[in-house]
This record gives C-alpha cells, sequence and structure tokens, in this order.
C-alpha cells in the first residue's frame, strides 16, 4: 500500500486544514502514553489553561472534545437541547444550514433567521425576533467558512443576554485568527475546531460552556441521548482531583493541540491576530491588481478566509486543480449557491505569512 | 507550558493504548493535505480495503468514523435504531454495560442477558432468549477488556442470524490481536478502536456494515439523530467516483491508521496472531510461576488481554505506581466488581513480544 509516499507538503490555502508548524508535527509524534498517567493528566491541564486563554474565559468547562469541529457543534446542542426546546438559528451560510440540521435531528423546535449569503447576520432582525418569541437558545456562526462573512457577535450576545436564553457561538474558523471573547460577549456555548487558526491537524474540537449552560446540562430531566459526547460526563476526567475514565482520549491529537496552543501563545495573540490582519490586507491588495473582486463587503471581511468572484471565462476547477498539482498550494471552492461562482483563499494560522500571499498570488497570475 | 517535556517512551500493557511501532509515529507527522486532494482519496482507499482485509469482510462499507472506539459504539447503535427498536444486548463487563446505555439513550427498548464478569457470553441463554422474544438487533462484545474474556461470536451470529435480527460486534480488543471474520461469522454491524492490536495511537473507530444492515440505513423513516456520525452521509465522502465533504477528515490520525494496517498486513495476520498467543503463553506461565492465579479459565482466555488476581495483602494501586514511575511500565486496574481485585496485562498489537513480557514479569517481581 504506497498512498502515503505521494503524500507531500503542501500550502493549504483553502477553507481549512490549514498549514501546521514543525513543533506541532513533532509533538504528534512523541510517544504515546496512557489516557490516565499522571504525566497525560498534566498534559490536560496545561491544554485547558491555554484553551481559556486563547477562548478569552474564566469557564471551567472548557474542553477539547474528541471529534473534529463539526463534533463540537453536534457536542453542544445534544447537551443543551431538550426535546421541545426552542431554538432559533441564525443562518448565512453552510454552518448555520448544519447548526439548523443538527438541532432539528435532535428534536428541537427550530425557527430561523435566514441573511443572504456573503452578507452577516443583522442585529435589527434579531432584535425583532425576540421581542416577540422566547427562545432557550439563540446559535449564530462568529466566521462562516462558506463565505468569508464575520457576524456582529457581541451585539447579538447583549440581546440575547437581555433575552434570558442562552447563546451559542460557532468559533470554528475565527478562533485564533480574530479576538474571540467568551466571557466579554456573554457566550454560553462555543466550539471550534483545531484545523483553521490553531494550525493543528483536525480531530479536535475544543468547546466552553458557561456556568449558566452548565446548569442547564446538570437540570436536564433525561440524559444526554449521545453517550460519546456527553459532557456530564466527560468533565470528570477533565476536571478533579480524581480523573475517572471515560473513553480513552486520543492521546497523540492532544500533544499536537498542546503544542499548536502554546506556538500561538508564545508568540502572542494580538501579533498573530496583526500577522492573520497583514496577511488578509496583503492578499485582497493583491488580488485587486489583477482585477478581481471581493464576495464581501470590507467591514464584515474575515482576515482568515477570503472569498473573490471567479473572473467571467475561467475554467474555475481547473485553475483549482492546477494550483494544487503544478504549485502544491490548495485553494477552496464555492459551496451551495456560490459553487462556481467564488473561491476562498484560507489565510489561517500558520499559513498566513507574507511569503505565503506572495507564492499564492504570483501562482494564480501563471495560471490565469 | 512544559507537561510535553516530561511525556516519555512508556511500555504500554494496560487495557489499551497500546505501544506504536515507529512507522505509525512517522506516518502521524507526514505534511497534512486537504481532506479532499486526490492524494488523500488515494489514502482513504487502501485504508479501506486494508479494514476488509483484517476485518475479513467484502463490506462495501467499511471506513474508520473520526472518533474513539466509543464512537464506533455510538455510531452503530444511533445509526441501527429507530426509536422502539427491540434489541438484547449481552453482557458480561463493562463494554456491555455501556452498550445498554448508549442503546437506551437512543431510544431503543433494551433487554439484557447478564453473564458473571470473568465468564462468556453462554449459547444455550441466548438461544432460550431468541426462542421466545423478537429483536432487530442482538448485540455482543468479542473481547472484554474489562476481564479478559473471550465470547463465542460464530455460535451466537448463527443464531442470531436464524432468528432473522441484525448481528452486532463490539471488536475494540480483539481486532488485529486473534481472527476476526465478519463474513464467516454473519456479522452486520460491526466496530473496533485504533489503540489496542492495531498499535495505532486512540482517535479512530472502524466500522463495518453489512448489506442487510445498510439496507435499514437506507430505510429509516427519521434521519439519524446525530448528525456527526451519519453513515448514510459518510458513505458519500467514503465511496464513488465524486467524494462528497461531510466533515473534515482527521487526516494525520488517517495517515497513521494507514502506516498501522500496513505494518500488520505486512507481518501477515496469522504470524500476528501467533505472536499474540506466544506472549500470552509467557506472561501466563511467568504470572503462574509467580504464584499467581488468572482470573479467566483458559479457554476463554484472550491472548491481548490478562486479568490475574492479585494476591492477598498487596497494595495493587502502590505496585502499578512504581512500576510506571521506576520501571516506565503502565498496566492496568479492575473495573466495577473487580476493582482492587484484579490486575489487567495488555499484550496488544506491538506491545506482544517477548522482550516486553520478559520485561514486566521482571520488574513485577522487583516490585512485589
Amino acid at each position: 500500500m504506497n498512498a502515503l509516499k505521494d503524500v507531500k507538503e503542501t500550502l493549504l490555502m483553502g477553507p481549512g486544514p490549514s498549514c501546521v508548524p514543525p513543533a506541532v508535527y513533532a509533538a504528534l509524534g512523541l510517544p504515546t502514553i496512557g489516557h490516565l498517567d499522571p504525566r497525560f493528566i498534566a498534559v490536560m491541564n496545561e491544554i485547558k489553561s491555554m484553551l481559556q486563554q486563547v477562548m478569552q474565559t474564566k469557564n471551567e468547562v472548557t474542553l477539547p472534545m474528541s471529534g473534529t469541529g463539526s463534533a463540537g457543534m453536534e457536542t453542544c446542542f445534544v447537551n443543551m437541547i431538550e426535546p421541545g426546546d426552542r431554538v432559533l438559528v441564525l443562518i448565512n451560510g453552510v454552518f448555520g444550514q448544519r447548526m439548523q440540521d443538527v438541532a432539528t435531528r435532535l428534536g428541537a423546535q427550530v425557527d430561523t433567521l435566514e441573511f443572504e449569503w456573503g452578507t452577516p447576520v443583522q442585529v435589527g432582525a434579531v432584535r425583532a425576533k425576540l421581542a416577540n418569541n422566547r427562545y432557550r437558545i439563540v446559535a449564530v456562526v462568529h466566521a462562516e467558512t462558506s463565505t468569508g462573512v464575520r457576524s456582529p457577535v457581541a451585539e447579538i450576545g447583549a440581546l440575547v443576554r437581555s433575552a434570558g436564553a442562552l447563546y451559542m457561538v460557532d468559533g470554528v474558523t475565527s478562533l485564533g485568527g480574530i479576538p474571540v471573547t467568551l466571557d466579554a460577549w456573554g457566550v454560553d456555548i462555543f466550539y471550534s475546531g483545531t484545523q483553521k487558526c490553531l494550525s493543528c491537524p483536525p480531530g479536535l474540537a475544543p468547546v466552553s460552556f458557561s456556568p449558566r449552560a452548565v446548569e442547564k446540562l446538570r437540570n436536564r430531566k433525561t440524559k444526554v441521548p449521545n453517550w460519546y459526547l456527553d459532557v456530564s460526563m466527560i468533565i470528570n476526567y477533565w476536571q478533579g482531583a480524581k480523573r475517572a475514565y471515560h473513553h480513552t482520549a486520543p492521546i497523540n491529537m492532544l500533544y499536537g493541540l498542546h503544542a499548536a496552543l502554546d506556538t500561538i501563545l508564545q508568540e502572542g495573540l494580538e501579533p498573530v491576530f496583526a500577522r492573520h490582519r497583514a496577511a488578509h490586507e496583503q492578499l485582497v491588495a493583491g488580488l485587486e491588481a489583477m482585477g478581481m473582486q471581493m464576495l464581501v463587503a470590507p467591514e464584515y471581511r474575515l482576515p482568515m478566509l477570503n472569498a473573490v468572484k471567479i473572473p467571467a471565462g475561467v475554467d474555475e476547477a481547473a485553475v483549482r486543480s492546477r494550483l494544487l498539482t503544478e504549485h502544491g498550494i490548495e485553494i477552496g471552492a464555492g459551496l451551495g449557491p456560490l459553487a462556481g461562482k467564488i473561491w476562498r483563499f484560507g489565510l489561517m494560522g500558520h499559513t498566513a505569512r507574507p511569503e505565503n500571499v506572495e507564492r499564492v498570488l504570483r501562482s494564480l497570475e501563471s495560471v490565469l
């Protein structure tokens, strides 16, 4: 079986995974030890503390779930929803739609507010909806990976708090690339992934639950209908003096996450955010200089996910394929209504560097 | 953050994770590429083919789920169960109990047959139960990790098939250590983990569904109430000419699994099983020579999980702790009713070698 021989270093400029720094690769290959080994518990404790720093939260229940980012979404809904709970999902792209699907499967009564893809959630519409309805949970995507739009999560959070609902935020693409301040925003339920701006390979889903969310979890009338993702049991493995076995943690992936978080905090959150902004500005300037147009209005653009309209007459799939095979660069296609209409350039984590932007612009120019 | 500095090579002789061969560590650190990259699809195709060989099945739907072994259990139940389905769970240890918990949470009507811990499921009791009841699913653990017992899955399979039920088998600890022949046994639904006899770090759950199981999945009246583990969607990422994005696969973990399966198949399944048997016999002889007694009768013992009774007057936790800190060896404690009564010595995958058995016996002797 030979397929691993063809795996070569690639400049990952799609919607994730992103490029992985050498320290993270090195950590992945550290010796596997037991999931109850005191040395591993020490690794877990440091991961938890670093996640709290990156998420700007004091939430005790802050830990990585043993699955990819979508498992984080599943975790948040399955632990919080009880049959019949009313949930409002704010949708402006694929991941808002996925939230609706996940919550509906779990028996929630789901209402939605939908916004044009490529535009943010509008605060006024949320205010009007909350004025006339009562929800247990309001859910929104901070950084829509399918369109490159940032929604105003702080403003929405204030409304949700006044309305007495729990506030759920998807930070899969935002965490580690732009400020994420859970406590300041009043976020109760948060999930992310490791393969975007944290620059760890995919496989873990950091989550955080506020004391109010934990109270809802503790007061459930029925068991969480998902043993594997039951946070009420998993916290007994992640905190306290005596750790209880739940499932065997993904040891080596957690080494990788530890190294990834450490790398970010060593650089400093502000310098990391500034690096993302600078790479974004460099990329937009370069694309516009080549005559291309961005999908999203400047004030709502994400630095780490840049959606650009495909120039007329271009075979977009052929361009992506040539970038990959001839230049070793992956960029992303459009999804849903934007398929065939946009490319998505990711500048996430370790990828967000001037030399990488320079390289993709040069390569794109030569292919077009 | 320094905890990674204390992670040192450890002889993993507990109930899993097991020691990881160098080729697998090397694969974990290969460059991350995109989850839709044609080179990655090639890696996936080879993994699928190797899993079919190790599981001895022609099942098309054979793939690793993106979670640890317990996610495999969750996957099998959540895809197969519809509300009110009658399920029979055969219980002779922790993992049978977990099956009952998982299935009950999902709304199944669960019946159980319980057997003393340390003994196998009795075929006669299953026959009697099936004579008087009709079930959609009958579920059993092949190799009970909590006790070291092998249950007669071939004989049970014949009964389940005659009874017209679907047959679910937990092969978390057996796969790659003793013969697992899904098609010959008539297994419809199977799950395993990577951190036992496959000797890949924890993080993936290989599963397999027979055509009959896939038919039940296709004919569900309701969506699978778990988006993340919905196999009806995930198969569109794992097979066919055009692959559809579901969630971002855990790329580097899958490199590791590829290398682990390749390592096993290069050695050959029969030699691998023989190596497990030889290590088991060497360990049992050594423990008995030290005056200790095995928990399980010889004909039901698993080679990869050896439960031995703790000699009277021994502080069992202190022994385990000294083995770990002074000798770099992890062994396992007892669970549930066997806590404080047994140790569990794992001889799984790469761990199952004469020099390792020699080392643990010598170390144990010096500690006792």
